[in-house]
């Protein structure tokens, strides 16, 4: 370790808060941490690479938000309790002020999220490499209460939290392929306004970790949209060996994407678009207004937007029940 | 995620082995975990990239093992014992048949080291971007028996495990800088073999878990030597407000080293060099030979090489009493 990390390791130590059940935080060789009892932990690990999860021109405070949570948006999807993380960071050989530069900046973005959410960053290492930052979560949940992919029924009700298809507009708008394919509409009085939002759900997603510990013991099944929700879903179906059939014209749409795109177009971004790190789970009717209940509590727009059924894959009915192709399912992490 | 990565994971999964405590394994948006009762977590975090920590032709299995390697032996020096990991794996978008046979050979080397130690690999991701493997170990230390670097006192003795500079060696022979600065003698019968062994050393490294849980409760600080001794031992004593003198004379020396390098040379191999992962831990004299005899029942070779003094820095001692001064502290993460 050269003086110019150990100055990092101490810059990012003298800005990390701690919690009662961190004995031990950044600065040895592993951290040492207190579980509590009788509970399980729930651990997730998630990689950004420069010029695949993010652009050249990307803000480091956004990469930094963004990095952390995806991590908690699989901590949600368990309906687990963030407690802890670790950040291992690889930074290009530039000039050390440059570095420092971007490690405040990443920080910033990082620990503000960090704080919502009481998590402690207790360990990790920076090294030499093309930018990149890989974050493990570690969190709790109660035995027997995780959303697995697993769980699903026929006849459970799907339901998403929070609108789909933001995030893939924001890429379209960036130009990134495929998602712009389609034309933007500008017909709205706003557009600047709206495409700043579409923005903001892109480079910073809420993870909807409250949701999720809401949904506990209430859903049966859950998985977080990062690749989309066709693609999404499909891991819950398939590892529950079951189908979905979702109804096109129940998806949650933002206005910012009303105003930007409609039809098949706007379908595209919301069934196939990745990046919204939106919950998706399954629920027995039965417990429907336990869980409407619970997540109106914890203030989450929920959507009921299809079934579980017994035919395996993922069908799409439009408003006039007919049936609706994708063009692709989902974010393709290799080509 | 793509057929490809869902491939890629099935490959990972199919081969992981797990364990009793591991609920909900690969396959799910995170781990489930059962921490046993009363002990606390030991957490550590490394990355290897290409071009930083191994070479273009490095062998996938060497890469496997040594990613899981540098973490065992982080988790070692806290007297832990580990038992789950994960790994996000960054790709080259090369074809998929190459990436398989690079993530078969890598998992050759990986999950051979992690059945050495009952290693759960429990989760990860796979990701599109230069190559890369960022590895997150949890293990389990009894509450106040973990080795922490802060707590070294005047008067302890300073010891090793193992032999140190073969790592170094090696990379000298490889031509990598600063470490061929030296000339490298070649007046033993046996050069190829002991080259041999040298690079067994630097792609193979033995974490030492064994050593570590042996010495939980007994020595007082520890840490394990991945800059080189100086540096690392440096940490040690800037934790613990001390500083400590080494006697060069009694640096533990492989057979192989001492065929290729002597004198300054070798030295500067042993007290600089990186990548060795012994451990180096301090022990109040009182409890000398409860060490000694723990480690013996591990079958880990140690040496005691000096002792924890008031004055602040590392010092280093010539069998004649002169000090020496090294050209460098070790290994440097940033130019």
């Amino acid at each position: 370790m050269s003086a110019a990390e150990f100055d990092l390791i101490a810059r990012i130590r003298a800005r990390a808060a701690t919690r009662g059940d961190v004995v031990l935080g950044i600065g040895d060789d592993a951290a040492l941490l207190q579980p509590p009892p009788g509970r399980q932990l729930a651990v997730a690990t998630d990689t950004l690479n420069r010029g695949v999860h993010f652009g050249d021109d990307a803000a480091a405070a956004d990469i930094g938000w963004k990095a952390l949570a995806v991590n908690l948006s699989d901590l949600a999807a368990m309906g687990a309790e963030p407690a802890w993380c670790t950040l291992s960071l690889s930074l290009p050989d530039e000039g050390g002020e440059s570095r420092q530069t971007f490690v405040d900046g990443f920080l910033d973005g990082f620990l503000e999220l960090a704080a919502q959410h009481r998590v402690a960053l207790v360990g990790g290492d920076t090294t030499r490499g093309p930018l990149s930052v890989c974050v493990t979560v570690i969190g709790f949940v109660e035995p027997g209460w995780a959303l697995r992919r697993d769980a699903a029924q026929v006849g459970d009700e799907i339901w998403v939290t929070g609108t789909l298809g933001d995030a893939a507009a924001a890429l379209a708008l960036a130009g990134v392929a495929p998602y712009c394919d389609h034309e933007v509409r500008n017909n709205s009085g706003d557009a600047q306004t709206d495409a700043a939002r579409l923005f903001e759900r892109l480079h910073r997603p809420t993870p909807r970790v409250v949701a999720g510990r809401a949904l506990r013991g209430l859903a049966r099944a859950g998985i977080d949209i990062s690749d989309g929700l066709l693609a999404d879903l499909g891991h819950v179906c398939a590892a529950s060996n079951v189908g979905a059939c979702i109804e096109a014209g129940q998806l949650p749409t933002s206005h910012a994407l009303a105003a930007a795109r409609d039809g098949d177009s706007r379908r595209v971004l919301q069934l196939t678009g990745g990046d919204d790190y939106e919950l998706c789970f399954t629920v027995a009717p039965r417990q429907r207004a336990s869980v409407l209940q619970a997540l109106s509590a914890s203030g989450t727009l929920v959507q009921m937007i299809g079934h579980i059924e017994a035919q395996p894959g993922v069908r799409v009915r439009l408003p006039d029940g007919s049936a609706w192709t994708p063009p692709r399912n989902g974010y393709q992490h290799f080509g």
